[in-house]
């Protein structure tokens, strides 16, 4: 992180390093609450000029947090050698963090009824899952709103500093497929290069953030709802400020935009970035960038043919199908298209492309399409090698071949996925969900998308899965967030674990 | 095939194989058209003893097939080398011949009102998968129910008969984890070894058939009912005579006999065999084995306590329970406990059993427990592989390694599983049924179990899907019976088929 503070806050953290207290998950968790602390600070901001009651309560909250991470990172510091394990454990503590604290408006304004409530919209929030439990929406604040949607926004970014700053120092892995052109790594600290990648997707993320909300401006929003929605967007969370979501505006154009962003944020922000700097070739040779715009093609027509939404004009029945695999391959989740009341086909598809999710390198959650490839290249092979048993043949992901090592960890990953949806779906319709609503839930939740199907329909909300229910996808979000291992490798930190279970 | 002849008819073979069109695929089709023939000749003379009307229809349509397989026997020989894909069109060409041949009878019955229902009836008997379009059942010829029952003992003797004594010519594979002390495949043909294995795996079938009849019959049935439900339960098929299935005897103990069947159809026969040889060993030591038997009696459980049965005797709910879980993961899928009334939480957790199947060396469908612990074991190592990146570990079952050719096999056949339940279970969308429905149809069509959820609960049937979507499902169940690979492979020997995919 040191390399986002710049020249000189960067010599005075050097200093800082001297003394303290050793610990990694402390020192980035310090870090964590002073960033969640200055976003609630700025939502309460929002809420002075809105006029609304809530300031000095938001206010106090920002500067709570603002002050106990000041202290934590002054009274901490890295840890001379780090660990692999302790990698992890920062991880989840990092996560935790920023969850814990991220409801603490919500529970001091009173948002919500009950503390695990506060906490399932905070989960839901930073893991740009966008499910929710806040109903009416319009009725809230409009700093805690504000707040809302912006901890899709520091989740979305926060996941893409922890990958590319963090993760990559674990030994090699999903940095080999997601950024191609980056070295292997070097050790268990953070390199130079590794920093510097991070701080170009920042300014990728803040200035996409940014022409989204200028574009749905230009179209008809004001700076309020520009921002909440550009925030939401470009994370591909999905809350909105609207019981209608985005439908509120009811502007084609509106939709459009949000097409065009959603696309966008569940692509890969290496290859934009390399667009940006006037190299285009990466992503029209990306055979991951070919298949997510194969994909999002190829569902949108299905979806248009079989939803059933003869009752409309044809341009509206194709923004409605675009834009709704849309929410869903990326992960996005506006609920502007009902798609719970089409017909059958096309639910069954959305439901069936839930687990999915947009590129690697993206805001997006789920599987995503580099691993889908190397999946399928896999069976391939195995086919082939049913006629030809000596047959050597690498994993290819388009033209590029993968290592043994990372198709493990993917085919690993695909396993792990499998497992918790099923274990998350039956727990699910333990608590007392219907078989549609408690398999959606769960697709949804894994994938980080947001609605889903049955009672979780984009018109529904979560507050229609039962209370143990809602924190069981609560867990089910973490964990597709951060993409499984992590969690269960912070498991096996717990000392009480059998042993056998551990190692 | 040649063992099972026997001496004299073994030289006659012999002599046979001097002369002839060569030619692997009709030599094989031949062998299979004349045990059609007489299983369908056998049916006649229960049709006769009944004095049921279709005793000529029955007698000349199994003359028929003896007449046309014995001429293409002898008009055939086994070509002098094998290829590996011969192998798989072989397969296919038996498996198609099989299902054609095996419609007939109910075709000159007129049994069904059209050709797709009487083939859909064959596919479903003979991969054993006992989805039925027949209603009402007990207005049938008592000989063309017999045939029906038989082709189910057919199907689930034959699966054997070629994973054992074809497939394992095709260079290693499922055989490796199949019968774990079978020596290596020693080249492109049949060796006297495996004919010995395959020959002891027949005669452990009968015998358990003849066991199982006997069993039925000191609990009260006749021998007709005997004999069509053992070769239904050893079978692990699930057809049944009667529209209650075995609920029609109204007897606890018949459905004890059942559950012991079943569970014991569900286990390796190979294991089996060894226990009646007086090695018990290799039984209690199969990590396998271990697996099946908890998950079974966990999955009881479960259904026990989730499936809402309070206004049952205790006992009754615990049998519907177990009975419900191993008519599911041993893939018999006899439609007695209707557990389509259950509650949501016991029907959801049959509907995630339906894909995962019994032991390998069984007659069950679906991926089976020995590909479940191999992907346990490997998304394990992957985990642990996170913290130590050099880790260097063997994919486990039990306490045998697993090789990185098998492990490779088996998820293959994970991922194109996955792939073809989702374009399955999406196709039956669009022809018109229900997510549950379709879902549930999709996972029971491509693991052999039979019934599903929704429409096509144990107390409904496969007309309820409309008939394209019955063309899918029997797509899926061959798919499912022969475990993928064969299939597509003999898919690309189709020439028009574009290259790329071929190669």
């Amino acid at each position: 992180m040191t390399s986002l503070l710049g020249g000189r806050a960067g010599r005075a953290y050097e200093r800082a390093q001297q003394v303290g207290y050793r610990s990694l998950p402390l020192h980035v968790v310090s870090v964590t609450l002073t960033m969640v602390g200055a976003g609630i600070l700025v939502s309460s901001i929002v809420e002075v000029i809105d006029g609304g009651s809530e300031t000095i309560t938001l206010a106090l909250c920002g500067l709570l947090w603002i002050g106990v991470g000041i202290a934590g990172f002054q009274g901490t510091r890295m840890p001379d050698r780090i660990q692999i394990l302790d990698i992890f454990v920062t991880v989840i503590a990092a996560w935790l963090g920023l969850t814990a604290a991220g409801a603490l408006p919500y529970i001091l304004t009173g948002t919500f009824d009950t503390i695990d409530d506060a906490i399932f919209e905070s989960v839901s929030g930073f893991t740009t899952t966008g499910a929710t439990v806040l109903r009416p929406i319009e009725g809230t604040s409009k700093g805690v709103l504000f707040w809302r949607s912006m901890s899709q926004w520091i989740g979305g970014m926060g996941v893409i500093v922890l990958v590319v700053a963090v993760l990559p120092t674990i030994g090699g892995g999903g940095m080999d497929l997601l950024v191609a052109e980056a070295p292997g790594p070097t050790g268990e600290r953070l390199t130079p290069r590794v920093q510097e990648t991070a701080k170009r997707l920042w300014i990728v993320y803040i200035s996409f953030t940014v022409a989204v909300a200028i574009a749905y401006m230009i179209f008809g929003m004001d700076l309020y709802d520009a921002l909440s929605h550009s925030f939401t967007t470009v994370s591909t969370g999905g809350f909105s400020p609207y019981n209608a979501s985005l439908g509120h505006f009811g502007s084609a154009a509106i939709e459009w935009v949000a097409i065009i962003a959603m696309f966008l944020a569940g692509g890969s922000f290496v290859l934009w970035y390399k667009v940006l700097r006037g190299t285009p070739k990466p992503l029209l040779h990306s055979a991951e960038f070919k298949a997510y715009l194969g994909l999002v093609a190829i569902a949108s027509l299905i979806v248009y043919v079989t939803s059933g939404q003869s009752e409309l004009a044809m341009h509206e029945g194709i923004r409605n199908s675009i834009f709704a695999v849309l929410t869903v391959v990326s992960t996005t989740g506006y609920g502007t298209a009902n798609f719970g009341d089409w017909d059958v086909p096309a639910q069954g598809l959305l439901l069936l492309l839930m687990p999915l999710g947009g590129m690697a390198g993206s805001t997006a959650g789920g599987v995503k399409m580099v691993r889908l490839l190397a999946v399928a290249s896999y069976a391939h092979r195995e086919t082939l090698r049913q006629l030809h048993p000596r047959l050597v043949r690498p994993i290819r992901i388009g033209t590029a071949s993968v290592s043994q090592d990372v198709t493990n960890r993917i085919m690993g990953f695909l396993i792990l996925a499998l497992a918790i949806f099923g274990t998350t779906a039956m727990l699910l319709l333990i608590t007392g969900t219907d078989l549609v609503t408690g398999l959606s839930a769960a697709a949804s939740a894994l994938g980080n998308v947001g609605p889903g199907l049955g009672d979780i329909s984009p018109e529904n909300d979560f507050r229609n899965i039962p209370r143990p229910g809602r924190m069981i996808a609560l867990s089910a979000m973490l964990l597709g967030r951060l993409e499984i291992y992590p969690v269960l490798l912070a498991l096996s930190a717990i000392p009480i674990l059998p042993r056998r279970l551990r190692r």
